[in-house]
């Protein structure tokens, strides 16, 4: 894989993000020449902070993907797009669901059509999201689970999503997706639920506060640490077999979420609380339920696996937090 | 059914064109208070001529439902919405998928909006398609089958129908979509194929020329008489059974296409021809193959069937394009 990057030219979209900044740092490591998109919207993922080692050794492109002109220019010449900006918080796009709309779906078409016409040799890896399953009919949800979003940020990356398949199926555009399941890790954004509940958890930990677990905790949930994921992406876009396919991600140990809190307070020296509340009214009425992923399609068509535990991923989070915190909250 | 409707406000979008003026005849007839939106955009399936009988015994209102002020005034005290405005053409939507986006999700999204904070008691019925489904798996196609859809109207469609089924469920506006197979009948487009295949079929038959047949003709579908399909909109507008529903509409008889082509040629009297042609490049890549419908849920849950068989239906249809074909071409 190392070899297979070295000298490409990358374009992460989101790239000061959560997951693009991980994806940035292994591809510095070996050697590629990456040019990072984002918008530094202050209520999304992207934070100076996650780049700070690499900040150096890559393009930093500050613009936003709806930004046609923008895109136009930034996807000239790449070989590879990971594309991973996006309006995450499902509550938000319930308020506001026309800038769900806009980001999720209208920008995604427009990267797709300016790649279709400027850089039709590119390979897209789009992120997309285990939300747009809805409440699962059976567990472990695999890709032939029926797709039935329970909030508009569910339906418009469902769309997003199917863009990106359809440009692959008639423009001839290289393209996947993968629909990640619970991601963290270092660099997630932690200063509120926006991006992942895992984050505002450790924030309230590091803080001395309560972690607050919503509904009666004994939801189930699988996740990946985001080491995996990069690992994903990487594999997803070098494997001629991943063109137009979508994969799941999943993560191998199954936990509810009082459990949950209970490790990440174990991970935490055992210093902290966890207290059961009820589900606010705005997160209730979009609540899943269990979930839990079967990545075995992944697995079968491009060899990945998930290598990092639970145990193991929450203690390194917990370690790069206690010393970067100031910097994310 | 009749007694129902009678004096209740009906809001109808697309209401001048193909289906919409049809629900809207129908509604006259048994009394309702029927409000037309239109765009009459030329390329879509607005015509004067479709309400050429009703005009002086409903509200014409021209507007755009991507207008959100004017949807916003419209919605205001009615009791039903037929949402049937839309961009149909799946060519069109691969060439404008911008254009596509805006009437199929955003004005759609901003229907819903004005409904549910002016007047959340509204029950809305929408016009989904059978395209969303993309190239089935299996068939008869039922609810249960996977949406793939293949080109951008198909996803646009899709995100379209389900913040309806999102804003019923989680806003509580009564809501549900009806899956519309090849729907056919007087008022329907038949300039072109933009609305519907035997649209532009009709028009040749009528103007002397061959029917053009693409591909080997082997294609299977189903087909619905309009007047059926009003029957389908009027049941699910006023069954709660049907609130957060989504059905397929579909017909008993299953039919090739050339075979199709032989049974329109005997009910214009035997006159007309049919050529079997190649696939033309841009429609090619978006066929779906065979495609026939289950509509058995609709069926259980309110009672829906469809009355008239396709020879009749045809024959009805030859009937109406012979007397008034210089207003349609």
């Amino acid at each position: 894989m190392e070899s297979s990057f070295q000298n490409s030219k990358v374009l992460i979209t989101g790239g000061i993000g959560f997951i693009g900044s991980n994806i940035a740092k292994r591809l510095v490591d070996i050697g590629a020449q990456v040019t990072l998109v984002d918008s530094l919207i202050s209520e999304y993922g992207g934070n100076l902070a996650n780049i700070e080692g690499i900040k150096d050794k890559v393009r930093v492109n500050i613009s936003d993907v709806r930004d046609e002109h923008s895109m136009k220019y930034l996807v000239q010449g790449q070989d590879y797009l990971f594309n991973l900006a996006g309006q995450t918080s499902h509550v938000d796009s319930m308020q506001n669901p026309f800038t769900d709309l806009e980001i999720n779906c209208r920008a995604q078409l427009s990267i797709l059509e300016v790649c279709r016409k400027y850089n039709p040799e590119i390979k897209i890896v789009f992120a997309s999201t285990r939300q747009i399953y809805g409440k699962p009919d059976y567990l472990p949800v695999d890709e032939k689970h029926l797709l039935r979003p329970v909030d508009v940020n569910g339906i418009n990356k469902m769309a997003g999503e199917w863009y990106h398949i359809l440009y692959n199926n008639v423009h001839g555009l290289r393209s996947s997706a993968l629909r990640l399941t619970n991601t963290y890790g270092p660099c997630m954004r932690i200063k509120d639920a926006r991006q992942t509940f895992v984050g505002i958890w450790i924030r309230n930990l590091l803080e001395g506060k309560p972690i607050l677990v919503f509904g009666d905790g004994l939801q189930l949930r699988d996740f990946n640490y985001v080491d995996d994921v990069v690992d994903a992406f990487l594999a997803t876009a070098l494997d001629r077999n991943a063109d137009g396919q979508v994969f799941n991600t999943g993560g191998d140990e199954r936990i509810n979420l009082l459990d949950l809190a209970e490790m990440l307070i174990e991970c935490n020296n055992g210093q902290g609380s966890y207290e059961v509340v009820p589900f606010p009214e705005d997160r209730k009425a979009i609540d899943i339920g269990d979930y839990y992923s079967d990545y075995s399609r992944m697995n079968q068509e491009i060899g990945w696996t998930p290598r990092v535990g639970l145990r193991e991923g929450l203690t390194k989070t917990l370690a790069y937090y206690s010393e970067v915190f100031d910097k994310y909250v």
